[in-house]
């Protein structure tokens, strides 16, 4: 492993995850030798020189990449594609090509396709984020003691999966490597479906008669406040996200429907032991989080 | 209003709320001049002697309300038809008595027919809480900010009201009254459906193949952690608070289960405009508690 990572890295995306990167890049300094930012919002980019993510602020991304030997994706995945198409022929001969994107088959499917031969395609995904959104929110601890998953497809270069594995311990994250139809099962069921819960039950709320709905932000109790704070992400994001692991998360949405409607019929016939059974397991899996030190 | 708002000041059941209400309580000194404790659980009731809760002690209800001129039940709703039935011939002329249920049509049906003449009744909800439970779990700070709702039936005595609003007022809480079924359909929405969706949903990921679960635990992103710590309360308070708000929250979630279905079917066709209205509504929502300072 080279005393420093990448020689120069680019960073395709400044927002939360982007600038995180960019920022514990720059504290730790063995991360990248040159840092080269671009982003295809204007103002993000803008904003990321003036708060000093990088060394250089590309707005070409063709250009960003060119001689690049570690490439980051850290825009929405419903972005990827087109970024793909654009920055192909532009991908030096053995850099390596990443993501940080929350759906991992559907980068294989929208930029897997397009790495040229001699680029090695190690997608990752760093399990880490708050609500906040844009380049101000990053911050460089963001990724420490949480885990990044990366989904190499068969037959990826082990030294280029190393390479990454390295870049992702420097930030403080736990490295682990997973298939990438196993890994949107997962995820569908710890992220992406509370978090479309949490986004439906604030709309369900927004929907109620105007007084009711006043009351409902007067007396958010912990449960709602809880919702809503989830509810605050970035709406572009996960709509990508939503739309890009459709089939693992109608498949876990079908499944807590189900329950959730066993649920509505024992409330409605009063059985207090099946209620009762659904509480203690749900404080059986916290107990078994705070065992695993995840809570 | 004297200076200590309740001679002697029976509460029944010293779990969270009573044994938070009972640190307070001490710490001040102008809330009663006596405290007796009650539980009907031998081992919460020694654990409160242990910890100094209280002033007596008493194993059976009707000599802790004895004599008593404030009388507050803080054991689950459900328990509340056969202790006021156990009470009611002991409570003394002009004493108030009160409770903390998180549902209070239940209260005034359960409670309410049983009021001696004479005594009165002025119900009480303090909308605080944590997912923790037992007299070990309260502390005098717990309802700091925290709304507490009464809801007296119509016709009730005005020093009553007055007396219970100084107590709460004296705990930190901001009072306010409401009629009681319109407290159950705000206090549906805000927190009974927000806590039936997260036992849900952990039990929807307990019923996941074995590997999978394991990385659930592993891989819990801030979502599904979120929920886990709402899914970790008092499974029979929660019964019982289920099954005492039924209709409210039967409406609730079926406004919501039709909500869900709708996102189901915007992922299945990918309506992404309609996913982003729905991301666009929860941080709305957000941001109005964040400027009602609720979050």
């Amino acid at each position: 492993m080279p005393e420093i990572v990448f020689r120069r890295l680019a960073l395709i995306g400044i927002g939360l995850i982007g600038s995180s990167l960019a920022r514990v890049a720059r504290a730790r300094g063995d991360i990248a030798e040159e840092l080269v930012v671009h982003d295809s919002t204007p103002a993000a980019l803008a904003r990321a020189a003036a708060l000093g993510l990088g060394d250089r602020y590309e707005a070409d991304v063709s250009t960003a990449v060119s001689g690049a030997d570690g490439v980051i994706l850290c825009a929405p995945v419903g972005a990827f594609a087109s970024i793909a198409e654009a920055i192909a022929p532009h991908l030096a001969p053995g850099a390596i090509l990443s993501d940080v994107g929350s759906t991992k088959q559907s980068v294989l499917r929208d930029v897997g396709a397009l790495v040229p031969a001699g680029v090695h395609f190690v997608p990752a995904h760093p399990v880490a984020g708050t609500e906040y959104s844009g380049p101000d929110a990053g911050f460089a601890e963001l990724f420490e003691g949480r885990w990044c998953l990366l989904t190499p497809p068969a037959g990826t270069d082990r030294a280029a999966v190393a390479r990454m594995t390295e870049l992702w311990r420097r930030t403080g994250a736990m490295v682990e490597e997973m298939d990438a139809a196993h890994h949107d099962r997962v995820l569908a069921i710890v992220s992406h479906l509370p978090h479309l819960i949490a986004f439906t039950i604030c709309g369900t709320a927004d929907d109620l008669a105007d007084e009711t709905r006043q009351e409902v932000l007067q007396f958010a109790a912990s449960g709602f406040r809880d919702f809503t704070r989830i509810a605050a992400s970035d709406p572009t994001m996960w709509r990508d996200v939503f739309l890009n692991n459709r089939e693992a998360l109608l498949e876990m949405l079908a499944r807590f429907l189900e329950d959730a409607q066993a649920m509505a019929r024992a409330v409605r016939w009063g059985d207090g032991s099946y209620i009762e059974d659904k509480v203690n397991r749900g404080r059986k899996i916290r107990r078994s989080l705070i065992e695993l030190k995840q809570a």
